[in-house]
């Protein structure tokens, strides 16, 4: 027996190949939409300089730092770099560094892995795919913006074909506004403690949030107050005694700007709604933030966050870059599919044909040859099998593959310069002349 | 001034816009042809066991291996891993995991980044993208394989557009053979020494050549024939000592099952020839080794190489799995083609349509929303610019991007119901009904 420990390292995941093949059409789907979009790749390093990563929200507890496994001595230069942790920071890095050859407001997307050193458990990885698109802003940034990254995700989730899903859209401004009015507290430190509190509310029992809050100094009228609001209360009556705050109002402006871009936009209304229990725990976010469940599992948790943030760079770059984004978190999300069996992958080749000589004669092996030219001519994937064996060897190939179609060339085949294409499913031929 | 140094990190090189288009354009390519020709994906974790890479060829001096910044006392689950150095380890490693999943011969493409802890130097990176395809066979694998992957190769550069390419073709066995015949050599450490020393042939002097022959013992006779038979002297006076010995007739009916194959594939004869020189110094090849140049830029070196290998993945799994491999140095290649301005990337938007609303009014934007939407139900990329501002300031942005069409959206095409696109290069107008 091997003396290795062949497993992947805890929280590294992998795929097999039928789910991988799943993943890959998946990403091809979202970098398609994406780029329909106007949406441009950029693929930023994966390493960057420590101190960059930490200076914008890096948690040194979850950072990956590289170190040679022998250094020479005296070489300094492999030291003080990092795994990224989000693709938002590079982002960042990214638009300082190539400033002039940026034209704004900047439309990108990353798809790619990024890098967390979280304690290893059931579907949280230390590696994983995120799919980020953002558009960032010189100066400014049109909050129609905040509309078109909604209208991206519906038409990828729609194309992606997993049933029921619906985009949940919010407004930090409006919310900070209602705390302000409701409680008094006009210190951001205190509405931040406190919509954290809430932004645990789908994940913890309501009690609990109950006595945060208390601790904080809430009094429990004023919390159920926000219970009211937070679980979609009358509007109106809400907006009655906030009318007057300024931010309330620049949010409830933004959020219906929103609205009204994505009914103009043509975006299934079924697809997007505004939920006041939308917090978004991160920091940078000041204005919209979105949140994504799949209805008939809203126990995988949100699948496509994000939110408007108006200092993307400026501990990198003097120049103000507001901007909006929005991601998918792939590895997870598809992991969870799999593991609940909600999706099943099967197909394992990008070909829909198999060619199989049925013997190894010069002849018959290059009319296989000849065979796989016309069709990969016409675009379509061909496998060629071209081991020698048992034709059921060379079937059970094909099977395993889920390979849609299978072409036996022969004597016959060589003679009448022809194939006879077998639809597996179906048992169904056709013969085809070359 | 930030206090930050924005830089990527020595030797994590990162493209511009534009250069990040024309990657994506290669990748697309590139995996549309892997995918054609029946090879699926497979997206390992870009970190491994640090014993499983050093056991099987990790260079120790140049592996990164991952430490948390702050690490919490006794957890030691975050230790002991490295970043992946190619994909053929974690390929063996792979397939040593999902064995039962896998159908054989396993066609697999990997797309990714590697890293290697180099000296940084121009051209040399440290982080860097390889394309690899291999064929995996379970206990054996038929030697055709070893032309199909040739022929993957050159349709990939025939659709890549970089002109004038030759694959260099040889069989280490036919070398070998050769080797022991003339100077009577039959340890194989002997004989590894000197093809080594050959190896570096391109790129060394051939009086240090010499020199370094000599010391290894070998008379100033044989190595003028040596010389001449690299440099592809007559085949049929060479092979005349040859023909008793079993590796070199080995190797030479191997390399003739490729030409042949190759003819038949219906490859173009002009991308493909045979090299004697071509040696490559990786020990795990066995039979066939590939090499390829630009024919006009020989001073890029081999920009695709690869090569047949008798075990994959022995050190772990019991099973003998032999396979051929060749891979695209892509990072590398393009950062030479860029830099010798062999490429130089313009377009930097995925979008072939630009849409500029006139004015802000809701009439105006929402009749552009309604054009971006039915091109981009054509299948069209669609870019829509919705900052306030001046025509000239949104005409530029569409100008700095390259976007082949520009589409402006005012009272008239709300009035009409219409909308006009203007070709940029050549002026041309055309207006299109709704």
């Amino acid at each position: 027996m091997t003396k290795f420990d062949i497993k992947t390292p805890s929280g590294f995941p992998e795929f097999t190949p039928a789910q991988e093949r799943m993943r890959h059409h998946w990403i091809a789907v979202i970098q398609r939409v994406f780029e329909q979009y106007g949406f441009g790749p950029v693929t930023t390093p994966l390493v960057e300089r420590e101190e960059n990563l930490l200076g914008k929200g890096g948690n040194p507890k979850e950072m990956y730092v590289l170190k040679r496994l022998h250094d020479e001595a005296g070489d300094t230069s492999h030291s003080g770099n990092a795994l990224r942790f989000d693709h938002t920071v590079p982002l960042a890095l990214y638009v300082a560094r190539h400033r002039n050859e940026i034209a704004f407001p900047f439309k990108r997307y990353s798809i790619g892995p990024v890098f967390r050193g979280e304690r290893a458990q059931k579907g949280r990885f230390r590696q994983f795919d995120q799919c980020d698109i953002d558009i960032v802003g010189m100066e400014s940034l049109d909050i129609k913006n905040d509309a078109l990254v909604v209208a991206v995700m519906v038409q990828i989730f729609e194309q992606l074909n997993i049933g029921d899903f619906i985009i949940r859209i919010n407004n930090r401004k409006l919310l900070i506004g209602f705390f302000e009015e409701l409680l008094g507290i006009t210190d951001a430190e205190e509405v931040k403690a406190i919509m954290d509190v809430f932004d645990d509310l789908e994940k913890t029992k309501k009690t609990d949030i109950t006595k945060r809050l208390v601790a904080l100094g809430l009094k429990e009228d004023d919390i159920g107050k926000i219970y009211g609001f937070l679980e979609g209360g009358d509007f109106a009556a809400l907006a009655e005694g906030c009318e007057e705050n300024s931010l309330f109002l620049q949010g409830w402006n933004e959020l219906s700007t929103v609205f009204i871009s994505l009914k103009q936009m043509g975006v299934n209304p079924k697809r997007y709604k505004h939920d006041f229990s939308i917090v978004r725990g991160l920091d940078y976010y000041t204005g919209s933030v979105y949140e994504t469940n799949l209805v008939n599992y809203p126990e995988l948790g949100s699948i496509c966050s994000g939110g408007r943030y108006e200092d993307l760079a400026s501990v990198f770059t003097q120049k103000n870059m507001p901007g909006v984004g929005i991601s998918i978190g792939l590895t997870r999300l598809l992991w969870q599919l799999f593991d609940a069996e909600i999706l099943k992958p099967v197909e394992m080749s990008s070909a829909s044909y198999m060619i199989i000589p049925m013997d190894d004669s010069e002849e018959t092996v290059a009319h296989a040859y000849t065979v796989a030219r016309v069709l990969r001519e016409k675009g379509a994937g061909v496998d060629l099998y071209l081991e020698d064996g048992k034709m059921k060897k060379k079937f059970a190939y094909a099977e395993k593959l889920k390979i849609p179609n299978v072409v036996v060339i022969g004597e016959d085949e060589v003679k009448e310069n022809c194939f006879v294409v077998k639809e597996m499913e179906t048992g169904e031929q056709k013969v085809v002349k070359l």
